[in-house]
This record gives C-alpha cells, sequence and structure tokens, in this order.
C-alpha cells in the first residue's frame, strides 16, 4: 500500500507533463495511408521507449508501417502490453468541434483523434512504468511493449512482423490495447476480442456511366448492389446468411454466467448514446448481451456507386461497391466465414458480385476465471473503488490471435475509455483525470501479475 | 442551292477559327456550384452574342446563374433556339485521358466537359448566323437565342427567368439544345424530351455513426436504405412501383408509326457502347424502342452512406443517401411521380426513409409529322445526304415544357452528338467535322423554318 501511495503521489506531480506528451502523439494525423504521419508517431513512440530505458527494437515488413518493440525489467514472467500508434480516419470532419489532429483541452478532456484509441489508452501503461521505476525501483516482471501502426486497418502484416522475431510470441500474459468503464465508472473486464473480416462486395453491370436516358435499358449497378444487398439481413435488421454461425464454439457455463450477470442497464446505455428506441430484432435483456458476446455481426461500413456530390449527375453507374464488416467469434475463420458469404450470393442468383476478401482476424477470449482476468479485476477495484464487470470479450476487435494464438497467452483488459470517449467517432476524446487513474491501474496490474500463484496458459 | 454553296464555303473558311472559340468557351469548368466559372461562360457567352450583331439581354433571378438573351434577325417568324452554357460534372477525372477543362485536339477530335453538350451544338448555330451574315445577308426570320446555366441540374430557376421577360415565351417554333447523329451518320430528328424527376431518399437511423461492434444491436442506414430500395425495382431490373405510370397520355397512331419504324439496330448499338448483352426485362426489339420513347425510368444516379474512402472504418452508419432521377412522359407531372413514390414507401413499411424533391421538370412533345419537325428532317438530309429517322422524342430531358408549353410552341432538334461523344460521361468529345455539319445544317434551317407553308402551335 506504501507503494501504491508514493506511485499516486507521482502519477498526479506528473499528470500535466504527461498529457502534454500525449498532446504530441495526437498531433501525428496517423491514419492508414499516411505514411508520413504513420512514421512520425513510430519515431516518437521508439523515442518515448528509449527515454524510458527499454531496449527498443523496429520491426518492418515491406508495405508495412513498423512495428515498435520496447522491452524493459526482469522477473520470471513476461507481460505483453499490445499497443498502437494508428488510428482510425477523422472523417467526417465537418462533425469535429476542433480539427482532430489539433488537439484541445476543454471542461477536464482532451479532444484528438487517437485521444483514447490508443495513444491515450498506451501512455498511461507506460507512464505507469516511468512512475513505478522513479517510485520504487525495479519492475516486478518484465514488460514487453508491442505498438503496432496497422490495428485499425486490421493489423495485416502483424503475423509477419512478429515471425521477424517470433520469440514476441512467447510471454505468460498479455494486455489488450485498452479497457473500459462503464458509464457509472465501473470498470469493464474482458477476457478478449472478437474477430472481423472486411471485405467489399462490388457489381459492374455496364462499360462505363451512361447517360441516365438508358436506364430503360441498361442495367444500373447500383439497383444490382441493392438488390444483392437486400438479400443478406432480415427484414428486421438480422444478418440472414446460412453459414455465419459455422465454426462457433459453444459458450461454456462459466462465459454464460458471466455475459448473464452484467447488468442490462448497459443497454439503456447503448440506446441513449445512440438515440435509438429498439435495437434490430428486438434484442433486448439477456438475449442482446448474449449477442453482443457469442453473435456475429455482419455489418455494412460504407456504400458508394455514381455520383455522390452535391448537385445531380443523370447517369447510370457503372460500378457500385459495399464494404462490410463481420464480427466472428471462437473459433470461426475468416475463410469460413468468406465461403460462407460467396455461397450465399450464389444460391441467391448474385453470382456476379464480386467478393473482395480484403482481411480478417480471428477471435481469441480467455476465459473470465483465469487469473490474469482476476488479476485485472482486483485491481482495477482497488484504485476505482467500484465493482467491476467482468466481460467474456469485448464487442470489437483487437489483433490478440497473432499475438497470443501460438503459445495460447492469456490476455485481459486494463483502462478507462468510456463509451462518450467517442472512439472512432468525431470529437474522440478522454478525461485527464482519466488518464492518471488508468496510469495507477497500470501501475499495480504489473504487481499483481508478477504475484499471481499461477498463470496458465489458455486451455485449448 | 447558290447561297448554300456560300454559306459552306464560309464554314470551311472559318472552322478552324470557331474550333478555337469553342476551346475557349470549354475552358470554363461551369458545373453547378462554381459560380465564378458560370459567370464567365455567361459573359463569354453575352459578348459572344453581342459581337455576332444580336441584341443582348442578362436575366437575373436570385440564385441561379444568368440566362443570356441574345435576340437577332427579323422576319414574319420567330424562331427561339434553346441551349445552355453549364455543363455535367466531370468526375471521375481519373478516367479522362486529359484534364476535362483543357481541351486538346486528338485525330480530329475535340475533347473537352462541353465539346458536345452543349457547348458544341450552341457555337455551331451561332456561327450559322455569322455564316448566314456574311454570305447572305438579312437573316430569313427572328431569332432569339436563350442561354440558360442551369440545365444540367433541372433549369429550377428557368420559368422564373422567363416569367422577368414572358414575351420571350412566344414564338412560332423552337430548336432543342441540340441533335443526334446515329453510328452510322444518319440524322436523328427529335420532337421533344422527356421530364424528369430527381429526388433524394435519405435514412437515418441512429444519432451519429458508432462503432461496429455495435451492429449487432443497432439498425444500420445503409441496410434500411438497401432495403427500402430493393423494393423499387423487380429481380429483372424494371421499376415496381405502382402509379409511375400514372398520367401518360396515350401513344398516337403517328407516334407508335415513328417508334416502329427505328431500325432496331440502334439497339445493338447500344448494346455494343455499354458492353452488355441483354437489357433489363429482357427488353429487346419493338418493345425496347417503345419503352426509350413511352415508359418512364426509375433510375439511381447515386448512392452513398458511412464511410466510401480507402482502407476501412468499422462503423455502423447513421445515414445513408440514395439519389434517382424518373424520366417522364406527356402529360405526367413531377408532383404526381414523387406522391406515387412516397406512397409506395409507406405501402412497403418505408415510411421512415426521406422523401426529399428536389426538382422536376415536365416533358414536352411536338408532333413528329409537324411542319417544324419536317424542316430539320429536310435540311439534315440534304446536308449529310442520309435518310434521317424520325424520333418522337430523345430519351433524355430538356427544358422545353419551360419555354414551349405556355404557348404550345412546337419544336425540334438538329445536330451532330453522337452516341462516341460521351455527353455527361468522361472524355467527352466532338468530331471537328462534325461542327462544319452542325453549323451547315443550322443555316439552311433557319431558312426552312421560314419559307414553310404553315408552322401551326402543337395541338391540345
Amino acid at each position: 500500500m506504501i507503494e501504491h501511495a508514493a506511485v499516486d503521489a507521482l502519477v498526479a506531480e506528473r499528470l500535466e507533463r504527461w498529457t502534454e506528451e500525449l498532446v504530441q502523439l495526437c498531433r501525428f494525423a496517423s491514419e492508414a495511408g499516411d505514411d508520413d504521419a504513420l512514421r512520425g508517431a513510430a519515431d516518437w513512440t521508439a523515442e518515448r521507449l528509449a527515454a524510458l530505458g527499454a531496449t527498443v527494437d523496429v520491426l518492418e515488413v515491406p508495405g508495412a508501417p513498423p512495428l515498435v518493440v520496447g522491452e524493459i525489467g526482469a522477473g520470471e514472467r513476461t507481460l505483453t502490453l499490445v499497443q498502437h500508434y494508428d488510428v482510425q480516419p477523422a472523417v467526417p470532419l465537418e462533425r469535429w468541434t476542433d480539427p482532430p489532429y489539433e488537439p484541445a483541452i476543454r471542461e477536464g478532456r482532451l479532444y484528438a483523434r487517437g485521444a483514447t484509441d490508443n495513444k491515450g489508452e498506451f501512455l498511461p501503461r507506460l507512464w505507469a512504468v516511468e512512475a513505478w521505476l522513479d517510485a520504487i525501483g525495479d519492475l516486478p516482471c518484465r514488460l514487453r511493449f508491442l505498438v503496432e501502426g496497422e490495428e485499425e486497418s486490421g493489423s495485416e502484416h502483424l503475423d509477419a512482423l512478429l515471425d521477424r522475431r517470433p520469440v514476441l510470441r512467447e510471454a505468460d500474459g498479455a494486455l489488450i490495447e485498452g479497457g473500459g468503464l462503464d458509464p457509472r465508472g465501473r470498470p469493464q473486464i474482458v477476457g478478449g476480442g472478437r474477430g472481423i473480416v472486411v471485405l467489399e462486395l462490388v457489381v459492374r453491370t455496364i462499360a462505363y456511366d451512361a447517360h441516365s436516358s438508358l436506364a430503360v435499358l441498361l442495367p444500373n449497378a447500383a439497383v444490382r448492389l441493392v438488390q444483392a444487398l437486400a438479400t443478406l439481413w432480415t427484414a428486421d435488421g438480422l444478418p440472414a446468411i446460412a453459414g455465419l454461425d459455422a465454426g462457433i464454439r459453444a459458450p461454456t457455463p462459466s462465459q454464460l454466467a458471466v455475459v448473464d450477470a452484467i447488468p442490462p442497464s448497459i443497454l439503456d446505455d447503448i440506446r441513449a448514446e445512440s438515440g435509438v428506441e429498439r435495437f434490430i430484432g428486438d434484442r433486448d435483456g439477456i438475449d442482446a448481451l448474449r449477442a453482443l458476446t457469442f453473435a456475429p455481426t455482419l455489418n455494412v461500413q460504407g456504400l458508394w456507386s455514381g455520383f455522390t456530390g452535391p448537385g445531380d449527375k443523370t447517369i447510370v453507374p457503372a460500378e457500385a461497391h459495399a464494404r462490410l464488416d463481420i464480427r466472428i467469434v471462437p473459433d470461426q475463420t475468416p475463410d469460413e466465414i468468406v465461403t460462407a458469404l460467396r455461397t450465399h450470393l450464389e444460391r441467391a442468383g448474385f453470382g456476379d458480385v464480386e467478393v473482395a476478401a480484403e482481411e480478417g482476424e480471428r477471435a481469441w477470449w480467455t476465459p473470465p476465471d483465469h487469473p490474469i482476468v482476476e488479476a485485472a479485476v482486483a485491481v482495477s477495484e482497488a484504485v476505482t473503488g467500484l465493482e467491476a464487470q467482468r466481460m467474456v470479450s469485448m464487442p470489437g476487435t483487437v489483433p490478440m490471435y497473432q499475438v497470443c494464438g501460438a503459445h495460447r497467452v492469456p490476455a485481459t483488459s486494463l483502462g478507462t475509455a468510456r463509451d462518450d470517449c467517442h472512439a472512432h467517432a468525431p470529437d474522440e476524446n478522454i478525461r485527464i483525470e482519466d488518464l492518471a487513474t488508468a496510469t495507477r491501474i497500470a501501475a499495480r496490474f504489473f504487481q499483481a501479475f508478477a504475484a499471481a500463484p499461477e498463470m496458465p496458459p489458455v486451455p485449448d
């Protein structure tokens, strides 16, 4: 307890300086495709880890942003911290109160793309190391930061990067990129994340956009795509693809118990935040909670065809595009899902719709009663003073399978992200006080992880 | 005949200088929304008409590009030439061989947005006046150029502009903005154009774009729009809205005779140009030809929702948009069509889909055996040496109802636009030789129009 008090005092003392570090890192517009900004954020990260005293290695493969590896500390156990320096695209820019890459502090919050996801989650963990080193001394375990630059676009090259140094996959435990607090401030501790498949459907009907007077004869690519897409969901918005559930491992009793214990009030929070009265398929209560964990999604993230600017342009579009993301669960594989979609389209008479599989990641779940989850629950409750809520999986995706799957490394989450932090949305933000809380939780976790009597691999 | 030879000689002599004028006019990127370019094109047009010797009047109403009026000549009859200086948007720019507003001459063609529609159709008519004046002398009738700047976006303010000088609607005949040659070079003479309704369907499901992990619960605006749109067409791509045919005046025997006499080879031309093997609904032969004239269209010209950039962004889109254009025929009104669409959506359970009516124009057809059409056929055949093909209507839309409807002014077409001129598409172009041909046809038409024994209004 004395040790924690020393850490906490140092956190309070350095919070302003650290917040300025987060402002610096958030100034990099490190979106996929902006190579300069990605390189800038990677360099900044490598330098910051080196300044901490870590041994830094920057791994590269062609066509990918670098993977920054920072290792520090010693001990029997190794904890891998899986972070990223890239961010979601900031569009639509007009919905931001301040420009996304000109961080602004208002009413105790820092607003910027990446303020939460993941720059504002990565740095508190780094600050926790600094606080531990300066307030206490030697770290209680070996820590390995893996900070990648492709997380928001599917970690396509993460496996290849890790293959450069396969020992990076060996560890006793791992921390998922961040972690959450519910709207009441209670920690939400998850045992993993869902997988994802992102793919594009493309329809081409005519040689080039034609004058729309010919719509009386020519097949419209947008109409054809719309008709194909309409077969993918029920009238109530639920997925209607046979095979979307293929490969799902049945929930264990302990997983069901954890999911069923989630307070249904989180559904009210989602309703309030999104402004909807009812969910698709009238999902509610325990069905909705179970769906958030165990049900694959089938989502259109973008749709475009023809002329989409202001005014109008009287054309029959020659091409139409839809980008889908499909969240998957253990033990589904991206390949199986793509096959199910192709089979569905062919059977529905839309074999002409091209399915361009872009990327896929598998899910990785640690049992909700594993000691690493217990440790995360204990330290999060100690710092916040509120009872933690366990979750089998976050609803979203994190590249844990690539890092943990080979050696069945257990993983959990820690942190202070909230729904109103607007990750992936305009006006992303983080409460500055939450940065301090996240730092204090992380420092305690290093000790709890090192001190736990057992830290076994995830059972097969 | 001697007169024509003098005109033709002058056309040949001035073609190079005139082509340079077209290059100048095509340098204005006079797309809707580009006020500077629209103003530039309007000013250039007014100056050119004044240089011709016309009395020029520039009419304005708030929120619209000006209507340039140029009147020249005297005689018993007045012919109105309905032209425009605005152009379709040039996107997608990457499909152009040369930039659309940097006119390029290659292999006897001028490439630029507007090279055909309508700058390359308007100027030959103006050059015909110049040629007549310089080669022969007094014009055989009174000519009135109405050159508007909103044609490509629906001529929304044309009625208001004409209301500023209602006498502008009084005339004995009118020329539609241009006219066509089929792929074999035969003139296609039309008696009018179809009307159009352009509207936007908008779906909003949630307060803002949400993280796509919530797709398991939140209604996706793109999915909802797709489901609504899918009800609008049959599986084969034909419109499926009750009421889309409301108000259609039954074809007359003479209209049917003209349509049925169109050589079905034009369907092969459309197939070849668009690269399709079969038309929607398996339309072919006389059915396809009749549909091109008498059937309303229901076309998606653009579709957009969520993240449409490169890469991906894992969101549930809050909004989705589709812009439709619907070609209509006599005596349909835009209001009736919008009502039919709203009723369809409500009955299909999509009352939540917003229908934003943007603009509408009625069709205007002159009987195919009217003297003004006869005159156009005669002069086009004389210049090209090929038999003309009459058409009841062009498949597209022109703002003739606004100009001609009140006084039932008969109208026809004249010109040298071809399918491979790619009007409304990338690499729009015109053959320079065709500019000369169009000029010669127009000069002959002025005389034929003035000399016809009768020029009655269109029967009610």
